[in-house]
């Protein structure tokens, strides 16, 4: 697509990656998706609210999580096999694909029942016995960057998936860790144009614990998809100050509307579809 | 301004910071600022080119180094006071108002005379001294983040400008020091809301430091338009395999055109007019 | 132990950790231990007389990686169950204890027969299933610190394997990245008075990995053991150039001869006995 | 020197740098030199009494801040021109040379008449004017890291002062900027034998500055002596709880000696005499 406005021929931003079916959509290709939803699964009330508000505002796919892994041993580690029946419900009622983390590889074959991706955590993109038993079963694998991961180990961790079988690699940026102490982790952007020119496959990007700063995340999510990424993972949580966990980098329901307004645009000017629920489903 | 798709009232995705008058254009406020050139000017042909093409393509102010700051002293270090006439030339011919780094207290009376703002270099950032000099002369001084210097800290080297009476102080996010050795330094994009929501001064984003890899300048260009910068620093070479230093950053003129075609769709995206030549001098 | 030339009451400059047995000698107490062997088991001869040499120069005890966590799949990744008989034998030749790197819960039960105590590699430290299936056996955990882990993440992690009911841990610093290039990572010998203060539990260090270069190893070695850590480990291999990995930053065995002179000299101005193998064995 | 116990020739831990005048005393060579003094210089008592203090327990050099560099501008910046009598009266009664922070190129003349050896903060380690300065005058400078300079960019900043014609020039490692948050910096040790392998200069550490945790001091200060430094930088106040800048890093005048008595037992170990006041007067 030409704007009128071009003086010379416009060569896209963006790199495209292969595309990933994720469920009903897909990530990677031309469209763009955001994944949205709580850090954690807390009750069927809290997730439902959140899902049908997310959708409505242009969400293409779900998280929330259901084992979560936490520094400390007496934090809050999830609702664990509690959450597998509200997963089902709500995936149900939305119809959106449902994404979480799995920590362990004795969780694969439950978690498959309920999810349409595996996410593996920041803390977990070295542990390559997991990566090898993800790549063991079709699902596709959200593979996040580990805390100081050298982009080249981040893509040399997703080999460790696709040489098992499993071509369904997401990579997704989550801020690494800096000396700077006004954010919680320094969001590399830079990440996404790089794995980019060096794989085919899709790159996504958390902005919630890429900065831990609510205020932070609108702007870099508008940047995020201008750099070229092929998809957001937003934390959004009905009361961000009563949730269970990170209540300080979820969005609410109207600071997400309002992100997404934003991002249409940007996406807009990048000539990419946004994947929403029924765009999805087409 | 609304645009037809909006589904809720669009809330600016970028925080209006104070203009600051920069010869016949400005930086912050509305307008978003290009300002392009070579990392060190090394001839009248080389700079006048550079300058024609940029200005043509969209820049609105020239950088390019007569001082250079360099790690090893026997590096090129720029052509010093031999670099004045060609200034004075090149500035009157475009029309353009011109940037350049100040390095040392005792250069800032002579460098007055053909500069429209003073860049302080990351490696000065902390250099106070130099800081409270700046900060009792008239021009506009557009201050580097420091090579690992915290949010705080950077706001905190404005004050010492500020204080001694000058207000025009511009920051520039030019990439940390990260443990990451794919790129040259980590473009820290978070840096532009952060500051934003904490000073009224306007940010401006460095891609070629902050990435030191040419084909990353572009999409990080546009990423920051979306992240709510005012303006954009970015090294442009006729010739960058010939360069006399940082060639491996510098963009050739098809790519500063290219990039400058993406990134008006964002600033279009986002509200913002692109304050070229004309514009300024309007 | 009071020196003819202190002039005031010397404060002994560490802070006495909780014994661990390990095997027949311990680690933490008063005594320091050194922890020597290849990065990898190759062969029946290179670990037999690697485990020798160590043995006779003042080691305590064996280390050597069975099962090696490699950041590309292509890259060796140890001899694995074929190394089990190796260790058998050169464990019953040498009577020194074992210690080598667990990756996987499932590998628990086998490695347990042939080692004497685990380790967690850094890449695992937040692998807390695994913490948690340490923590449900009985034999000694050494638990690396994390690439970029807090002190505070791995004071936390070391509670996932406590609470399971294993008081059996041991730290082990050995670098985290930082942003210089000079080394592999940057050794954080400050890690260890400040572990020592919050915890009873002992502290080793490894400066092979902390530096990634060999000529860093003894004079970090020294240094660790004036800081106030508990012990060592050090790769040594028979010859560095022709190890199947990491031999850059392996100490043959004159180097590692070497280095231990000068251990025994700073463990005597700190009154701290080294415990080799005939102490271990008394 | 062989002690009896040495089963293999003793390769000194330490690689012997040029020996640098420093008033009645030196820096490298055999001897090790600790340098102490307060943060900041505040009054003739409080500086009088340190400097007694620390001379009386084996410091042969006195540190104290005159004009100090701090981040925010309304903080204490030093007593200035004002501490100049208190230097002067000071260095004579005690006999020991003084070394302050130098951070304009003008102040040079002034601070010459007082000082004996010139410092350059971390903050400046890339201000090339002042180096360049600095070497065109006689009296050795005292080099800090920068924040997060390589070693190399390190390297090349002392050939800045030693081109200009001063040979003098004292490495001192004083932290570098990680991601841990426990610490105020990352002791870096292992930059001790890196650039001795590199350079003939001698380099100090400052465990004030290094660590910024009263507590890890002693043990650091240890450890750098076991590296292979040639001296320490350690702050000591009479009352720290008191001190106008960074008492919270500063040694009272009981941990300053405590230090000292286990530092001598490090330096015996390792072969080096104290340059205390006494020998450097010799």
């Amino acid at each position: 697509m030409t704007h009128p406005t071009d003086p010379v021929p416009f060569t896209s931003s963006y790199i495209k990656s292969r595309e990933i079916p994720l469920g009903p959509t897909a990530i990677g290709g031309e469209g763009f998706l955001v994944v949205a939803g709580p850090c954690a699964i807390e009750s069927y009330d809290q997730f439902s609210q959140t899902a049908n508000a997310v959708a409505q505002a242009g969400a293409g796919a779900l998280r929330g999580g259901i084992f979560k892994m936490r520094t400390k041993p007496e934090a809050f580690q999830g609702l664990g096999f509690d959450a597998f029946d509200i997963v089902r419900r709500v995936a149900r009622e939305t119809g959106l694909p449902m994404i979480s983390e799995v920590t362990d590889p004795r969780q694969i074959q439950d978690m498959g029942d309920v999810l349409d991706a595996f996410q593996v955590g920041a803390r977990n993109m070295h542990n390559f016995e997991l990566l090898k038993e993800l790549g063991r079963q079709p699902k596709p694998v959200l593979l996040k960057r580990g805390l100081s991961a050298y982009l080249d180990e981040w893509l040399a961790a997703a080999e460790y998936i696709t040489r098992e079988g499993n071509p369904g690699v997401i990579f997704c940026e989550r801020g690494i860790r800096s000396f700077e102490r006004a954010t919680r982790n320094t969001l590399d952007l830079s990440a996404v144009p790089y794995l980019k020119e060096r794989s085919h496959l899709p790159v996504l990007v958390d902005p919630s614990h890429g900065t831990g700063v609510r205020n932070l995340i609108a702007p870099m999510s508008l940047a995020a998809a201008a750099a070229g990424a092929d998809g957001l993972l937003i934390e959004v949580h009905p009361e961000p100050a009563k949730a269970a966990s990170d209540g300080h980098q979820a969005l609410d329901f109207a600071m997400f509307q309002s992100t997404m307004t934003g991002l249409r645009r940007i996406l807009s000017a990048v000539d990419r579809p946004l994947r929403t629920h029924r765009a999805g489903r087409a």
